[in-house]
Parts: structure tokens; sequence; C-alpha cells
């Protein structure tokens, strides 16, 4: 049968049409914007770049990825980092190139580990000897690692960890051992199938006396593989962990030791020896500057917030902008148009505090690169004064800042309606790969809990020293205590509006502050019955950094220059974010008197106001994230807006599905037309139980 | 190698330890709990019934599923399906018997929709004649329906869809055409792979004049498939639209019509008729017996709500009690064991009230179900007075119980830590699969219009007729206009707290509902720019009703009996429902003067004392809601506890990765070790470009 729809086309307006319209009518110059967000380290000529060079390669296309399975996910992606290695190599591409060429792939390469946590506990702890043997090997991919620290039963508590490493003073070796199921390494990036050496973590033990004595965990470098036969070593089991929520590509991996032997010179040096003749221990030095490295990894995940966000918003926006759907209520003309949905108030609460979030979120990570950055020149003159608040502030603004992307990705889903849900969205990986970020890298419950820890101990400080020199907690902290710091007469209409705004996000830290302070210094509280509000203290500080980020980047209007027409807008989005802020949570302003219930009001009418003049702008101000359509993969997120055409071929010549018929006879156990009810039978057996052999089967209820 | 893992233990103690000592510290009965909450219709009995019948075919166990690609998922789902036909057969299964089938194996089957909305509306449009020639053929399944309303286009605004039915008086048939490629069907459950029947809704185009009149959509009864070579009839096009989030089984499909002509018995006609002679048209009657099913859909959607929210409760709650992490920070003693994360406040912040969701659910639930039965027996009289309102405060129920139900999964799955990202979790398939159902069903910003448009005719209503006699919402509103509703003196600590919750409640929905009517019929505001507003009083209004029915029912106590300390912790579920819910979104208790400043404070601390009350019951609550194992699929929340091995089997027996093992040395092109290169190359082909021929892969840049 001749095929009909090729000629079809979609209703008119389409998609193309509308966009540039959008385009049109806003004077927001979006390069110019480009620019000043993403100039920094030359990002967009190496997007571009790294771009060209990938789109020669088939081997990166991705349309069909959904329909993989997830062990075909994993073949994928090993055959894909191989080839970026053989890119770096053919291309001479530097560090920032390869992380391009990964943040344009868009999936946990299998070596990912190899060059990110593996790499740097190597480069931190090696002793110079084990510098120089490990990190060629390293650099050049022949050693390939992963970094195995948590395990079945321990996540976060590192000195909970049960594996431990028991030196024998005879053999000269440790002895690495899993003594329980628990202590099994469990979820390491690049174990399960890909790494032929790891760094393990695992219990120090010392002879003592009759006994061992432990001294904590340590890292130890261990093959863990053949090089050859990539087979695990005697001794060690190791796999990979199976599906997980998003990550399909990545290893991660389980291993188990029975009594495996490592020299003398896995256990990584630089801090701690082990006497191999007495077996004395060292101890090791202050290790503060792993707190600089963590500053600089939460740094990366704020940045990376904000262009997963805006890849979220982006698309969310753009469609909004195509998409049509119901009349005017109030429209008594039959043949009016139906609205476009971005013009529903509903639609725009929901995606331009999002879309002001991108960009308190990128003011917020510039801040903390820039005092990483200012903190390692410091630290080079083995000054660490600056680290502490530096380390735990990061701590809360990775909480908070992961939270604000993750659920802001589903709040932009549903706003797409039901093609949300299609895989024509683009939004399928963006949600299961992104979730996993208020969990990983300190889980967003537990290092809100450092950050509380320090506000509590700086106002202790400020209480204590009313006038020192101290940090800029600290010195916030003082005035509150002193009486100086007032609260604007009113929020809105005064003065100056911003300023007003980020003075009682300010005075809401301190009052919250002191309270949490009161309660576990003054009253004695328990640290555990204090949670929840050492929780919050860390997000209410936190937002009044991103508020306070925001408004200094306003005043300084540092980095590449815009308009002052741009300027007027990013301060719209300013005044949005912070009073969309309030309004989420705005107990704590009511409860200390900084804003009334009658404010209250008028700042729904604010943000009304706000969202209405913004809304020529939306398309614009998405276009400057400059997300490449490879990335976006994204039906109706794509730069054209040509939303149907792309839904309908995606559909229609790429799923695999289409090319089977089936038999739906509900009497016959054929289940694909003509195969015969054996082969049914057979496919049947192979999907229910995979790789499970029949003598295991009976195990399997067990499961 | 000797695997030497068969011999560990997971560390003590271990899962199944902890949990029978939280079952034991509890006084509550989970058993009568779940008579009372599951017993209706015989719940409880069926569950064991089906469970039995189904664990004894190997097709439906479920461990290997997030391993397979999405045309296997479907190819079993099919199977399966066809299996649960048999099994009908076999044992004389009735209509619940079949859904509890669904419920326990938890896909969506392509045969769904042949018993649901497709026969519903086989039921509801046919005249009697179409109903002999169909229903028999529907109720054998050998006509397998599908309901083929939505567009590529066009989803809720059914008004607008493109899809045409002309009448050809010279032919006497309807010639169904799709005009555009907007007007492709899509979406439409079963119809991808399955149907070879569907309820097509077209714009019925009747002769008028030289040319076509409109007289907007109408549903018509369509062969599309061939009945022996299932291929899609001459000018049909159909496919399935692809991957999805979540839903991988169901094949939700696309399909268009090219100048297809149908008999003129095709459209359905118990209401509308068109003269086969004549081509004239007859106006259908009211059909508010729509909105009657609407409301038991509805109905469904909330009771399906409590048990997709309880089963996440139920692996939260279980897993929490048995994961330890951290010690006490002021605990001085080094060997204290590490705390129960249960214990941790902020993690009961998180599932307590959510736990306390379900039973919310439930009661809203139940009266939803006794509205609709009894408005049944008016309707039966021809007394349509009472379905206005309960249509309108379902659609805002649905939009609420969906949004708490959607939010409380992902809630729960992040209080899990690292493992509830694992396959082991059971939350993969809960959260992709519920994420629909905020949109489909109506979309939840559009449905809660409907819910706000009736609560501002009530006021209306109100204000006019101040003493008549009238619905329930309009009776609360006369009080409140009258000034005999009065808040109470306090709202802890009062004679009755409970009451005064309620009160609290039904008073800010009077007030934000008089606000509304304001802006809407004194001020004139148009409908959209009200939209945000009309949104949360439809939000306010629905928890007003959760929270009153949940109180209903503790005074009433009705249903299968509870012992007194049962009720007791039920009524702190009911508080603690409430406070959580006021605490969540204070302003308007604020601002209408409801609650002071200072009783919100005393509200954090009731709920702090309140889960420290709970924290025992924790385990044997989410007992009671009796969600079996096979429906859990989870290694963290299965009865026993036995967490560990559970997971580490899942991995280390039945992970299909962990058969192949990887060339990873970059320099070669070989994948998987042994293959060789050619091979290599042919499966990265097959992998990147799935179906497309050689052909078409120049457009795939394009999509």
């Amino acid at each position: 049968m001749r095929d009909f729809t090729a000629s079809l086309r979609p209703a008119q307006p389409d998609g193309p049409t509308m966009l540039s319209q959008e385009r049109m009518r806003s004077g927001i110059n979006s390069e110019q914007l480009a620019q000043h967000l993403l100039a920094k380290n030359g990002f967009l000529e190496r997007q571009k770049k790294i771009l060209d060079v990938l789109s020669k390669h088939s081997i990166f296309i991705k349309q069909n990825q959904l329909n993989l399975a997830r062990p075909d996910r994993y073949y994928l992606a090993l055959a894909r980092a191989k080839q970026i290695r053989r890119l770096v190599a053919e291309h001479k591409w530097d560090r920032l190139d390869v992380e391009m060429a990964e943040y344009l792939v868009d999936e946990m390469s299998p070596f990912a580990l190899n060059s990110t946590m593996f790499l740097k506990s190597m480069q931190q702890q090696c002793n110079e000897q084990q510098r120089a043997c490990w990190l060629p090997k390293i650099n050049s991919f022949d050693v390939l690692g992963c970094y195995a620290q948590t395990e079945l039963g321990h996540g976060s508590n590192v000195k909970g960890l049960e594996c431990e490493a028991r030196w024998d003073q005879q053999t000269k070796t440790f002895v690495i051992h899993s003594p329980t199921l628990t202590a099994s390494k469990w979820w390491n990036g690049s174990l399960g199938r890909t790494a032929n050496h790891a760094v393990v973590v695992a219990q120090l033990l010392l002879p003592s006396g009759a006994g061992f004595k432990s001294y904590g965990p340590h890292q130890f470098i261990v093959q863990i593989r053949d090089m050859k036969t990539h087979q695990p070593l005697d001794g060690i089991v190791i796999g990979d962990i199976g599906p997980k929520y998003g990550y399909a590509t990545m290893d991660n991996g389980y291993m188990l030791f029975q009594h495996h032997r490592v020299p003398h010179s896995a256990l990584l040096s630089k801090y701690t020896q082990v006497d191999p003749n007495t077996g004395t221990y060292t101890k090791p030095q202050v290790q503060q500057v792993v707190y600089g490295t963590m500053t600089a990894i939460r740094a990366d995940i704020v940045e990376h917030a904000r262009l997963i966000l805006a890849r979220a918003v982006t698309i969310a926006i753009r469609y909004t902008s195509i998409r049509r759907q119901f009349k005017d209520r109030d429209e008594s003309n039959p043949s009016a148009p139906e609205l476009v949905v971005l013009d529903y108030p509903t639609v725009q609460m929901r995606l331009f505090p999002l879309l002001a979030t991108t960009f308190a979120l990128h003011y917020t990570g510039l801040a903390m690169r820039t005092l990483y950055e200012s903190n390692q020149e410091t630290i080079s003159r083995n000054d660490f004064s600056a680290l502490a608040e530096t380390h735990a502030l990061s701590s809360g603004l990775k909480a908070l800042c992961t939270m604000l992307a993750a659920d802001g990705i589903e709040t932009s889903r549903r706003a797409l309606g039901g093609h949300g849900f299609g895989g024509g969205s683009g939004m399928i990986p963006l949600n299961s790969d992104y979730l996993s970020k208020p969990t990983v890298e300190g889980d967003n419950y537990m290092i809100t809990q450092q950050t509380a820890s320090y506000l509590i101990k700086a106002m202790e400080r400020a209480k204590r020293q009313p006038s020192a020199q101290c940090d800029a907690t600290q010195q916030m902290y003082q005035e509150y205590l002193s009486g100086r710091a007032k609260a604007p007469l009113k929020l809105l209409g005064g003065d100056d509006d911003d300023a007003a705004i980020v003075r009682v996000f300010e005075l809401r830290a301190c009052v919250v502050g002191h309270q949490v302070y009161q309660a576990k210094v003054e009253n004695g509280r328990g640290w555990t019955s204090l949670m929840v509000e050492l929780h919050e203290l860390s997000i209410i500080h936190s937002e009044m950094l991103l508020v306070r980020n925001y408004f200094t980047a306003l005043q300084t209007r540092s980095g590449p220059p815009l308009s002052d027409k741009t300027w007027d807008v990013m301060r719209l989005m300013f005044k949005l974010f912070s009073l969309k802020t309030i309004l989420t949570r705005p107990t704590e302003f009511l409860a200390s008197g900084l804003i009334t219930v009658d404010e209250m009001a008028r700042l729904k009418d604010e943000v009304a106001y706000i969202m209405a003049k913004l809304r020529p702008h939306a398309v614009s101000l998405v276009d400057a994230w400059k997300i490449p359509d490879y990335l976006l993969q994204s039906a109706l997120g794509s730069y054209d807006g040509d939303v149907y055409n792309r839904l309908f071929k995606q559909a229609h010549e790429m799923n695999p599905l289409n090319k089977l018929t089936f038999n739906t006879d509900w009497r016959s156990e054929e289940v694909v037309l003509g195969e015969g009810v054996q082969a049914s039978q057979r496919k049947i057996e192979e999907l229910v139980w995979g790789n499970v052999s029949p003598a295991s089967r009976s195990n399997l209820s067990r499961l």
C-alpha cells in the first residue's frame, strides 16, 4: 500500500511560524546573552567544535536509544567511550573537550570513573613512587579504574564500612576481605563490567598484641581483573548490580573479596604509611585540602544543574509557545483561535520561575567557582581559614540546587501535557538520569546538617566575639545580633525593591539561624530531635545565598556585557525568583514579622505582573542557553519548532515494534503472527527467565 | 572458580530481625485494620485467590522485566494478556477478578482498552441493533477495540479535533479522513499493534447547500485491521507511537485515514441519528448521565491512588526501619549502634504524612463511591440535580489526589537513599507508570477549572438565595456569608481539636471561594487572567474535602470495626495529615486570620509530637495495606525484610549483562571480547539505526 502520510502537513500556523514570531517580538539579543552566560573557558566555541566532530560518526546517533534493552545500552556506551578515546588521540582533545563530548553524548560513559574519582584519588593519595607507577597508565586508559567505597550495607557513613584490609607482617601483604554480604562493594561506577583496577576503601587493621587494631578507612589500589581475559582475579567476585533508575549505560558494580592479598605498595601512602618492617602506622596530616576539591565538585554540580534545568525549560517554553489549546473562555467569537498554552497564567506560573532559577543557579555557580579559585590561592599559602565556610555553604547549595533542578524537570514535563510522556519530549533521560543528583555526592538531607552545624558554630562565635574579624556568615550574624541590621520599611515600592528583597532574605536567615542556635546551644536540645529544623535552616540560608549572589551580579554587571534592556529583563527574573521563593515558603518571613500578611497578597500581584512583562521574551531567553538540538533530543523542543513532523517521523519511521505483526487471538499461544506456538514459548521463556539457569529457577520466587 | 559468596550473610541484626521487632512493639492489629480498609467487595480474599492462580504460571514472573527492550515488553505483555483470557475461561473469573489480576500483574495490558473505554463507549452510545451486533463480539474478545479520540495536535479540547467524517449521500457512507498530519489519531491505547476495531471520534460533516456543515465530534465504530492478516485496512495507516515514560507494555498508537468509507451503521446512534435517506441530523438528548460515569472513574482513580501511594510508603517504611546509618551525634559511646533511619525526624517528616495521606485518600475514595452510588439511584429516577456538584468536586479531587500520590512516590523514593535508584527498590515502574496520572483523564490544571467554575456559581447562588434548599457546597457558602460560621477560638488545645481543624479548612475554602467569586463576578476579571487563583481555589476546596471526609469517618466509625487503640492512631494520622497540609500551604490560613503566626509555630511542635507517637506503629500500619510481595517487587520493601540477600541475589544471579565479558581496550573496535571487529560493527549499526532502512537514514538527522 502506498503511504499517503508523506504528503500530509501539520495544521497551520505550524511550529516554525509560531517560534519565529516569538523570536521577532522580543528585543532580547540572545546571542549576546549566550556570550554573557557561556563564554567562560570558550564553552560556546568548544560546543560547536565537538558537535561537528561527533556528528560525523553515526555511532553517536541517539534516536533509537529508548528502544534498547539495558545490556545493549551498555554495549553501545562502551563502544562510544572507546570511540571518544580514539577521537581524543586523533584530534588532540584536552580535558575540557572530552567533558564537552560527554556532556553532548549525554550518557554516563563506562570510562567516566577513570578520569574522575579514580584519577583524583590517585593524584591526591599516592606518594611519589605510586604516582610515577600509576598515573601514566591511567592517563593512557590502559589501567581502567573505579572507586570502590560504598557497600551494600553502607553509603554515606564511611566509618561504618565493613570491608577490611589486614596487614600480614609475615608476607608483608594486606589481606583484603569481605566478612559479610553487606560488606560487598556496591554502586561503584565502572566496576561492574569495565574497570580492571579499583581504589578500594577498606578498614585498615594492624597487628596489636594478640589481635588487630582498626585504624579506620584507607584507600588501596587493587588490580581486580586480568588484563588479558578481563576476568575477575581469583578471590574476587565482581558483577554489575543490574538496571536502575536512569544511568543505563553505567555499569555500577558489586565486588567481594575472599582473603585477597595485595602488596605493601597498594596502600596509597601520601599521607599515611605503614612501616613494612614493623607494621607501625604513621598518622595522616590534616587533609583539609580535600574540602577544597569537594567545593569544586559542588560548583560543578550547581553549574551542571543550571544547564540541566535550562534544557527542561527550553523544551517546555518552546513547545508551549507552539501548542494551542482551548479558546479564551470570555471569547464570544466562535472562530477565534485557540490560545497558545504559554499564555495561560497556570503555565507561566510553573515555567517562568524555573527559567528565573536557571539564572539564579548560574550566578551562584559562578560565585562558588570564584570563591573556590580564591581559596585555592590562599591554600597555596597554607592558609586554610576560608575553607570551613566555603565547604559548609557549598553543601547546603548542593542540596538546594539539585532539588530545584530535579523538581523543576518534572514540573516542566507536566506542563507539556500528554506529549510530555512521549519519547519525543526528550524528557525521559533527563528525568531518570538527573533524579540521582539529590542523593549522590552527599544525600541532600545529610549534607544540609553540615551546613547547619557550621551556621550554629558561626552564631556561637558571633555571640562570643561580636566584633571580631571573621568570615562573611559570622559578620552577617554579628550585625544581626547588634541590632544594626534593619528590616526594610516595606518590601515593594520602596527606594530599592531589589535591595529590600535581599535584606529580608538575610534577616530571615539570621532569625532562623538564631532560633536553631538557641534550641541547640542555649536550650540543649539533642541533635537528632532538631534535624528537621537543621535541614530547614540550611535551605533557608542557601536560598539567601542564591538571592544575594544574583543581586550582586546585577550590581556588578561583570562578565561579557549585556544591553540595558537585557539587564532589565534579568532584573525582572531576579525579582520573580525571589518573590516566588518567598511565596513558596512564606512561614518564616511572616513569623519573623519581616513581611506582613498584606504584603504577601501584594507579592502575588507583583508576580503576575512580572510574568506578563516577561512573556514576550520567554523564547529568546531559553535560546540564550544554546542547548543544541542534538543534546535536547526533543521533537517538542527543537530550535526550529517543527514539532509534529518530528513526532510523526520518529514514530512512523523509527519504531522497531512497528515491524512486528502480532497474533491477537487469545485462544492461540502464538504471539507474533506466523512464528508458531513453539517459537513463542521459547521466546517467552527467554524473556521471563533472562539468564537464570533452569537449575537456579526455584530460587527465583525468593527474589 | 568456586563462588564463595554463597556462604556470606548480611551483618547483624538483619532485616527480618529488625522488622519482627517493629511488629512486636506496636499494639496495632494490622489484620483487623486490613479488613477495615480492604474488606469491601471481598478485595482481600480475591487478592489471595488470584495471586494463587498467577503464581502457578511462570509467564507472570516479573524479575527480568527491567532488563527488557520495549518491543519485548510488549511481546510479553500481549502473551500475558492472552493467558489471562484463557484463565478467565478456565476459572470463570468475573470482572473484579480480571481487574485484580491486572492490578497484580501491574502493567497496562494491550487488551486493556477493549473492556474499558471501548466497551463503555459502545454500551453508552450504541442503539439497540448496534448493541446486539457488537457487544457479544467485544465480550468474547474477538473484536479487540480501542478508543481513538485524541490526535497529534489535540488532546483535552475535543471540539478542536481535525479528523472528519463526511456523509456521502450517494453511497450512503461516511468518509473518514485525516486532512492534516496533526489530525492523526495519537496516544490511543491498544491501537498501535493490538486492536482490530476502534471507536473513532471525528467531526461529523453533513451536506448543506453546496458544501458541508459541521455538527461537532461524533463517535464511529470502525474496523481498522484485517481479521486474518491483522494488517491495517486499505486507506488506513496505523502504528505504535514509540517508547514513553512508563507504560512500556501498552501500544499507544497513531492512525490516519485517507478517504476511508464506513457504512451508515458506523455512527453510534443511541443519542444522535443521521437519516440515511435525507442526510438530516437528529439532535442528541442532554447526556448528563456521562458525568456520572466520570465520577465513578474518578472514584476509581482516588482509590487507585491510595494503593499506589501505600505501595511506595510500604517500601519506604519497611526499608528505613531496617537501614541504619550514623550514630546519634550526641552519643559519646563509640560502640553505640548506628541509628535506624526511620528514627531520623527528617525521614519521619517525609514518610509519615504520606502514610497519613493513604488513609485520607481512602476515606475520600469511599465517600466519592458512596456519593456516586446514591447519585445513580436518583438518576434512575431521572433526577440529575446532584450531578453537577458531584462531578465538579470529583474533578478537583482527581487533580489533588493524583498530585499527592505522584509527588509522594518520588518523596518516598528519595527517602531510600542510594538503593532507591536500584531496580531492587521496586520504585522504578511505580514512578514511571504513575507519573501519567496527573495528566490523563483530565489534565490537573485543566479540570481544576471545572471545579472552580462550579464553586463560583455556587457562591453566586448563595449570595442570591441565602436560604434556599441547595447542595452541600452552597449550604456551606450560605452559612459563611450569613456570618453564622465562626472560626474556632484556638486551633489546638480547645474542646475538640479535630472539629476545629475541619472548621478552619472549611472557612479557608469559603474565604478563598469568596475572593475568587469577587474577582470574577463583582470585579469582572477575565477568566484566563484568574487561572492561577482558580487552580488554587480548587486545590484548597479539595483539601477541605479530604480533611472533612477523614473527620467524618472518624466520627461515624462505619465499616468493619477497629479497636479503640487503632482508632486513636487513625485520629493521630488525621491530625498529622491536616496539620501538615496547613504547614505546606499556610498563606491563606494566615491571610484570613484563621490561624495566627504564633499558632503556626505550635503546629510544628504538634506535628513533631504526633510523629513520635506514631513511630512505633509505622510498620504495622503499612502492613495493613496488604500489598503482596509479588506486587511490590521490591528487595527493600518485602514483607520479611530480607533486604540484602534479595538485592545481592538479584544482581548476582539474574543480571544478563553479567554474562558478557567486554573488550575494554579503546584501541580496539571489538566490543565484546572475542566477538571480532566485524560482529561489533554490525551490532553497533543495529543498535544505532534500529529499523531504519539504509535508504531512509539521511532523514534521520532531521528527526
